[in-house]
């Protein structure tokens, strides 16, 4: 939404052009990330779904991701983002997965991240991660920066076909 | 998010001394109703996850219902919006589930309904439904105004108890 309508209006004309689909698998963004992809008109021809994975319920109950899957992978890092976009993508059908996870604020979470450390990963025909430290603790603007870095990503992504 | 934090907060607050949990499935509310209650600082303790279900796909693969699950369950009506409000809660095993189904516009949906329509439903200690017509097909606003038509339903519905 907002600043982030011009990009993901960009990024949708690229996906609709190349007649390829996108779900998104984001936690501390909070729906921002498929806010943004939805708040341009005809976004249907592209946007499959996403998901909020904001606990491990959700990870079990949503993305059918086992304890046993995420062994020895640390929430908040890009191996986390990485195997969140892998499971959307592959869960929904989409040729591409873009995932976020982090901590939006005001502190840090239980694993030891500070606020405002998120960690990015886009799979499909490339894989990418990427991790961003905004350094601040104001929630909110965590969400709307996370969703703006998850963006950014896509966009390298497919400008690297 | 915006003008909708008051509202969130003061669910969240409810919802924290309740001890209770909320997980969301919307659709072309796009993740702002997610968002909105994401937002409050706190909302781990009540906040489960969501699912932006706007897609058949994303029915089938996020919320496991198959397609014979919505057999003669139109799209866009409060008994949709009440089958996915019992299934995300179901999945994520909250206390409550808050759901959303409708059209953002610009144009109507492939359904017949027309931009600005949805449907909103809890399910949880009480089941409640509602319908909305904005009679405008602002996408940005509608998404806006079915996130908080979403809250507002859920504030009657913890009243209610």
């Amino acid at each position: 939404m907002d600043d982030l309508t011009p990009l993901a209006a960009a990024l949708g004309t690229l996906l609709k052009d190349r007649k390829e689909t996108i779900a998104v698998a984001e936690s501390s963004a909070g729906g921002l990330i498929s806010a943004a992809l939805l708040a341009v008109p005809g976004a249907s021809a592209y946007f499959l779904g996403g998901g909020v994975i904001y606990t491990q319920a959700a990870r079990r109950g949503l993305l059918r991701v086992p304890d046993e899957g995420v062994k020895g992978i640390r929430s908040s890092t890009e191996a986390y983002a990485l195997l969140k976009a892998r499971t959307i993508r592959e869960l929904l059908g989409a040729t591409w997965g873009l995932a976020e996870t982090g901590a939006s604020g005001p502190t840090g979470n239980r694993y030891g991240d500070a606020a405002g450390h998120a960690c990015f990963a886009v799979a499909g025909p490339v894989e990418r991660a990427t991790t961003l430290e905004t350094g601040h603790g104001d929630r909110e603007k965590n969400m709307r920066a996370f969703a703006k870095r998850a963006l950014e990503l896509l966009e390298t992504s497919l400008g690297k076909r």
